[in-house]
């Protein structure tokens, strides 16, 4: 491989790395000063991509792929808010993101493209499961996340638990959002602390 | 699949959450005092094993798994400073994923605890391609990101380059943290601002 | 005034707030992650239009007033990346910020598209003196918080310094980007310390 | 103008500029630890005087004026904690915008000083219509930062939204007091994600 | 003394310096994402121990320096969170601490190891009563600092508080944890506040 | 000891808590915007105000209680800026201490003042070694952390630095402070981690 393709792949991954400085606009509007960014997101849709898959008897690597990689338009263009929708228009993230891997090897980045296109491709009729269990997993990661927001004291993140809890699509997406509403955020530690003391 | 299931990898996910709250403790050592979360840091080790993996021709995907849950036990002890490893013995990752993941069905259980242990070989004679993949995305990561510090001002972030560099096993890896030292943290944007103007 | 009125105008206050929660995207690509907000940068327009336009014998008040309420619409759109541009199309803030203002009286609601719709005007043939001076205050105010960051040790905004003094239109911002350049940021204190002692 | 001015303007900016670190004192004392800086709450003071003054028939760009420059003596004193006005005896903001714009060209220094002076007039028999309303645009930004902050769950700031409510003297002031303990912070939002869908 | 010693001292200040970028886990665990510093527990448990140490007719001067050291050796293990102390095992604070101050001056190495090992020996036959005020003074701490995290909002740290409470071992702390259910964390403020006006 | 005095306790130690969100205001001016909490700094002036006592030959426990009570009266006025120093008069420490505690036991509240009154007593005829420990403990304590600061990107810092040194009074202080000037922040970690190794 040439040399000039290292230094393509360390720019990239620098740009990737943007994601952690990226905010999740939903959570300022919900009043959360403080939140999350788009990378620590990322991290859990592609753990719960992971998960929904093996459920679903779907491939659990290729959801996990399609989860971590989902955003990764977002460094250029951001995490474009609800209340924005109705005044931005943005190219498609496989326009963005064959710009992102212009310089990559092509077949490293003909793999990358694809994964962003099969995870958009989830409410088409050419959705494969994985890509089902990836946006299911994007949308369970925002109700969890309320969720723990909730327990911080936040008062108006009831929308987000709703709105996310309806817009599941496979089995096991609905049958975890329906869950996620009985289980306190703190009971895995909770659980835990209990077994074998606090000290 | 028993309902009881589904509230156990509910309470799951928002252990995996914890990490968005689990600093790297390296970073504060460095005197960098609002660093980044485990969970970012993880995003960023997936995306990085799965680049590595393909220029090895190792299978990206498996690689970005291994890569997304690799930290999975600091839930339960954090991120052991590197000072502290003279006074501090931990159980193996082995042991805590197989607690964390008491509670889910059997085969998605075992799928986690054997990526965790895939990770965990990369030292040994057991490593395969693509946990040596994972490993030396865990220490790229560390490098580029100790060099997106630097760029803010940070003045002791040398030894942080200078051995994550040196612990590259693969052939992708030592060519990526080489080409690492040239490339300016900023190059992803700065190229493409001066291409598309920056109004 | 019917009291529906004063209800709106509260709802249009809490939306003029959540600028406090906006955060402006240039300085998270420039490495600065805890950065400012945009009603920080609009207060400081708002003093540095006032400021140019006395110098520039233009109202001071009518241009304080056009830096005040010029970033209003992002309260729907954010902060649009730079590196976004290529992708992202958004309406004409005349379009958002009359849907912003549609519950307030009539004339208030016209006084303010009407100071939005001025701002925008700067670069057009249509001009007014103060759309000006709120346009270089815009920039004018970047240029200067590129330089207080960069007291911070942040190494990678010199781009942000130059790209904003070279658009100054107004004779007035061409002379005090050329001064910026010259006075430290803590001239101010650093100054007065030393007059009446620091113990 | 002599060169000196302009260093001496940039000086004054950057001075301003501390306002944007400058954090409100009251909230640490209601519990909120990252609370809004000086700069976020004059911004938004500048944008209700502009409101007030509009609905009293008063003159907004005035009265927006006195807003923006109101608190800027506080980049010397700080905001005082109102728990510290026992103890503490602080010199007139007239003398101290006297000094901080003591390099300024003449005409400019003036009509500052006469800004604070007059928004300082409010309690006075010299107030000015303007005055009153920059005054009472100082108290509802309070009220309305501490339902903002009750919105994320903190539960001790009743006696601001109560005290900031009975310091209104104009009607206007009054109404929009009244009319703030009805309306959502989250209202402008959520009636406008009703609207277009959240997607 | 040799110049050595005082270079050494230096690098041990700085080492307790780092107290200040050690966070506390056990209100990570709660959902507190931006909360206090060992160097901020340890403080208040210096002052706390002062004052229990009055109360019980202890010393409270040695009281309060066995509080102000006691979490030292944390600067090399960290704040090992309570869900760790399954997978964890530490060595003594003695051996941390004994590492710590190898370069210092003897007599003031015995000293600090001195206090140290008196605050452990809190729960041994060999108790001091100047070890059990700074023990309790540990534990109220916290139990104070739960208190206040949840007159921020937070919902789960009830747990923080009860467990604490428990762990009291003199009459003094006993009684302290009892008052601390009934008295609120804005008391000291507010009834001040009341008595000299809020204006 | 009547019930009432445990409340008032509890209120006092709520009180002191309050300096853990109690800025430094002079990082603000020096643009470390997120700087150290006043409990912070009085931890580590405790620690020091030991150390030089004991390097001294006096009290070091008693030198630790001073520079652990010492900015008590801050909770109540603040950090007050140097810049602020012309515009701004307080009332004394002594003062202040008094009403702060004017709820305590009268032993406890007797024992507190004296030490607050002794801190201050340094700069007088009436100095004992100990306040003078203290004071010393003070301004180094600041030195030290301008020096972390620097470490971490900090450019205009260096007055910090120098006029702490300057203001030593006792043998110990100024040796540690000409000592502090040649050892970096992280030497002590560095040193401990080049022998232990990294890994």
């Amino acid at each position: 491989m040439p040399d000039q393709h290292f230094a393509e792949i360390v720019a990239f991954a620098h740009e990737a790395g943007h994601l952690k400085h990226t905010p999740r606009t939903g959570w300022l509007l919900g009043g959360v000063r403080n939140g999350e960014s788009v990378a620590e997101h990322s991290f859990r849709v592609g753990v719960l991509a992971y998960v929904i898959a093996a459920c679903e008897g779907a491939d659990p690597e290729r959801a996990a792929t399609l989860g971590l990689f989902h955003d990764l338009p977002e460094t250029r263009i951001g995490d474009v808010p609800s209340v924005g929708k109705k005044y931005i228009t943005t190219t498609s993230p496989h326009e963005i993101v064959t710009d992102q891997t212009a310089g990559l090897p092509e077949d490293l980045r003909a793999r990358i493209i694809a994964a962003v296109d099969e995870h958009e491709s989830a409410k088409t009729p050419a959705a494969t499961p994985e890509s089902q269990c990836s946006r299911d997993a994007d949308k369970l990661e925002a109700l969890l996340q309320a969720r723990e927001y909730q327990r911080e004291g936040y008062t108006q993140l009831d929308e987000w638990v709703r709105s996310s809890a309806e817009a599941m699509t496979t089995a096991t997406g609905k049958a975890l959002a329906a869950a996620a509403l009985d289980v306190s955020p703190g009971e895995w530690w909770g659980s835990f602390a209990r077994a074998v003391g606090r000290g």
